[in-house]
């Protein structure tokens, strides 16, 4: 039976929700990561992903005037930087340096993988909207790479307050 | 350490997966499920979401010449259902009529709530992307529902194949 709720009420219902970190080379020359909750893939062919990033955010200067940005999609490990990555400011923190993670050059972009994801996407941003107050951006995806490791497991967000963790079939 | 991939290859790393079943009214007066495993949330305020819809799919003309659709969080009890509504075209097959399950009108627009979902979210068409294969539209929710048993979960794609179920933190 389904009863009316207030939306936000109702999308606590949404959890586990993905998580990804996207990386894109800010203004001011560093890398910045954020943190997003609000991603989906767009295309097969070719591939792109889209992001939605809050008018507000750094990132979204991060992701204007570079015009490439990485996706990627966090391991479990990777719980406490992800927290750190999206509820900090890159306007007034260097999020890398303070929270310092394994990472190496892109290929195809000017921005950076993350060593210890499940798998990162370099993105040539391809198309921007405004929805709201968040402005989604998409990439066409320009090269991709997997951890190694096949069993590390994606991270997740598993419920309201930024907990997250990994998942598994029940 | 991070090893380059082919996108179809890396791409595989994205499970679990979150399921939608969008509904919305066809051109024939009928009202026509497809589940889709590429959504997100787009806006907290006012709340929006997005899906995106292959180029060649029936649903796209449903979703265009109604303007409103539903977007149903189904649960694990429905991965029958969601697996027939993605693998089938509503334009030769009436979807509901030929894999029936629980649904009743929605408030705002013309179309239906999944009686069984975790949660429904009326919608009213906002704004459209071409993305690659992919057509991405943005829906401004209007209305928002949620089961009255608060113990029924989500439904996920958990690999390739489309193998779906229940998920639980690890």
């Amino acid at each position: 039976m389904q009863v009316q709720e207030r939306y936000t009420q109702a999308i606590t219902r949404k959890y586990p929700e993905q998580v990804v970190i996207a990386v894109a080379k800010d203004p001011q020359g560093k890398y910045n990561p954020i943190t997003l909750g609000w991603t989906m893939i767009t295309s097969h062919q070719p591939p792109m992903m889209a992001i939605a990033v809050g008018h507000n955010r750094y990132s979204k200067e991060a992701i204007e005037t570079s015009g490439e940005f990485v996706i990627a999609f966090p391991s479990s490990s990777m719980a406490e930087a992800a927290l750190f990555y999206g509820t900090k400011s890159g306007r007034d923190t260097d999020k890398f340096k303070e929270y310092p993670i394994a990472a190496e050059p892109a290929v195809e972009v000017d921005s950076l993988l993350l060593t210890d994801a499940v798998a990162n996407f370099e993105c040539k941003l391809e198309a921007k909207l405004v929805t709201g107050d968040h402005m989604l951006y998409v990439g066409r995806i320009v090269a991709s790479h997997v951890n190694a490791d096949p069993s590390v497991k994606r991270l997740y967000t598993l419920g309201p307050g930024y907990k997250m963790g990994a998942v598994r079939p029940e």
